[in-house]
């Protein structure tokens, strides 16, 4: 089984070619998109949409995923594989959050140039490497076949949170399609808390900490622990960034209480 | 196999969490997308999808479809068994006008934990209970199994249309990607019409009902009975919703003449 | 195998009508999106996106494609035999790019009743005439059974490039979701050249011809020769259409030097 993560868009035919790559080398591939609307080269939105999605797919799925703003630069190809499965894609961040919390076992760079295309480009190793890596771990090729282990050293920083005085010093994640604000404050953080005060740029809110959005009423503001075990801002049937306007990056100060 | 609809969008995590939960419990599913863009909370329009799409499936299909403003609060997780398949979502009216017209046989209450994840969350009932149940029926659990039978008593509104002296009173059920207006008026109503009398708020239009777009001259308004069996207005090779300025659920006067 | 590219979108039922078509008929087939993003009746979009994407599929694929203004009328539906699968669709020019570069061997009207919807309305072939026709040549059917050979003589017009005096005289063919401007003119008709001096309304550019987008300095421009073999204008990690302000279609002279 392999999964899809991309900033490609479905607009464009980038995406259905890594497919075609895939179905040429397996014909019986399961291929699932996570998905293709990560915003244009935000690494940190593509390593947070795999983060959330591995681990509800079986052991040995193969991830691939690409947010490649350097793509044609000396950044390597690689293959990490993990206690519960594999991840292809640039060593540029975007596989690491979701590989470390399976438990890294092994990283190689993709450099065998049996497992690319005849003819790689410049512009699409999504296609060019990336699918026909994917493809040939899906059918059984070894790890080590692909290239030399190596030492990975880029670690996507946004999954520290730091403490002080009481307070955890986190930032937004991502803003889901209800307009719900996704922290990187994950619950083990949060302790036992009953409410939490927020500082957003000017705003500072007490909230409820709730376990479901209908706790609030319509339109009112909660904070609850999401579905993908994080930190988030929501209200009730209505859009949260709308209210607050805050952007993916922004700081976020929060104190249990 | 298995469909799913919801208002989830392609850019969040949402679907693909599902998708895994169903594959995991079954490797071979077959998963089919009907749509993940109905608008937030718009369960009419959830329900117009369903309708309109689970006809062309095979027998046994399981339909999934989760627009679900109430999550979390007591609306109950129900199991819709019909002549023709399996529906499966919130007891919210979604399921029902396309469980309504396969012929209902049985509905069942979600309430076997045995066939939900471990783990249930108050806001994502879509990945813990309706992912599973549909993933355990796809392979074969009887409908039975997951709860007691129900009653089912939320039943959309939008199905009906009124008669008042020669005309009908229906509403806007949908407008399409290329702006066709969409009423909830079949084409049995219609019987043997030749043109239709529409009033919408201030406009009042003579419109012949044609077969096809092309029977009008390009940007002409013109009407039929839509390839999903309702009435619809439309402009050739145009937005009939840029013309008119109409919204879903508005009221729409259609005499037959 | 069989993939599907239309400007239906994904938020009205039309793709998944045509997907249950094609998996009651055959329940076991692969289908894969190449896109429903098409913009509206852009057939020329259309033939790009499945020119750029066949090359990649296995030999006998079947690619259905409908961007199908004229739906309704008496143009055709057909399917194209080539040396490596099949194409389905209006006969419009949609296909043909895409068909003629994989060699063509047959064209035959889409006829014969059998292999339709039993009822064929007049506004959705792409449910009622081309899924079912993919779907039957998918699990076999012989393509002389679909109905009588016929020629084909909508070609489209934006494959050629014309010379004039050392330049060539092509078009915009898409702008990719990353805002790089893809243009008709193939590596072939580049030759070796090293820069390119280009005119497009009223700017003159010349640019270096490089190899990948991050050979320009950031939000600089750089003309490639894209994945998908065409010259295209690029800048690197920013978009190329909010620069020069152009649309699909417009006319580009390019001198290579």
């Amino acid at each position: 089984m392999i999964t899809l993560t991309s900033d490609f868009g479905l607009k464009d035919p980038y995406v259905a070619e890594m497919k075609g790559v895939i179905l040429n080398i397996n014909p019986n591939a399961t291929i699932i998109d996570i998905t293709h609307d990560v915003e244009k080269f935000d690494i940190r939105m593509g390593a947070f949409m795999l983060t959330s999605v591995a681990p509800y797919f079986p052991k040995d799925t193969v991830h691939l995923a690409v947010v490649d703003p350097g793509v044609g630069t000396e950044r390597r190809a690689i293959l990490v594989q993990t206690k519960q499965g594999f991840f292809v894609g640039p060593d540029n961040g975007i596989l690491m959050l979701a590989a470390k919390s399976q438990g890294i076992e092994h990283t190689y760079e993709l450099s065998n140039p049996k497992f690319m295309l005849p003819k790689v480009s410049d512009t699409f190793h999504g296609r060019d490497i990336f699918a026909p890596a994917a493809a040939y771990l899906d059918i059984g090729v070894k790890s080590a076949e692909f290239g030399p282990e190596v030492a990975v050293e880029v670690m996507p920083e946004f999954t520290r949170v730091k403490r002080e005085a009481g307070s955890l010093i986190g930032v937004i994640l991502h803003i889901d399609g209800f307009g719900n604000i996704i922290t990187n404050i994950s619950q083990k953080e949060m302790n036992q808390a009953r409410a939490v005060n927020i500082k957003l740029h000017n705003i500072s809110l007490n909230i409820t900490l709730g376990k479901t959005f209908s706790q609030a009423k319509p339109r009112e503001v909660i904070a609850l622990i999401g579905s993908h075990g994080f930190l988030e801002i929501a209200l009730n049937q209505d859009s949260a960034v709308d209210k607050f306007h805050v952007v993916v990056g922004e700081k976020i100060e929060v104190t249990p209480n």
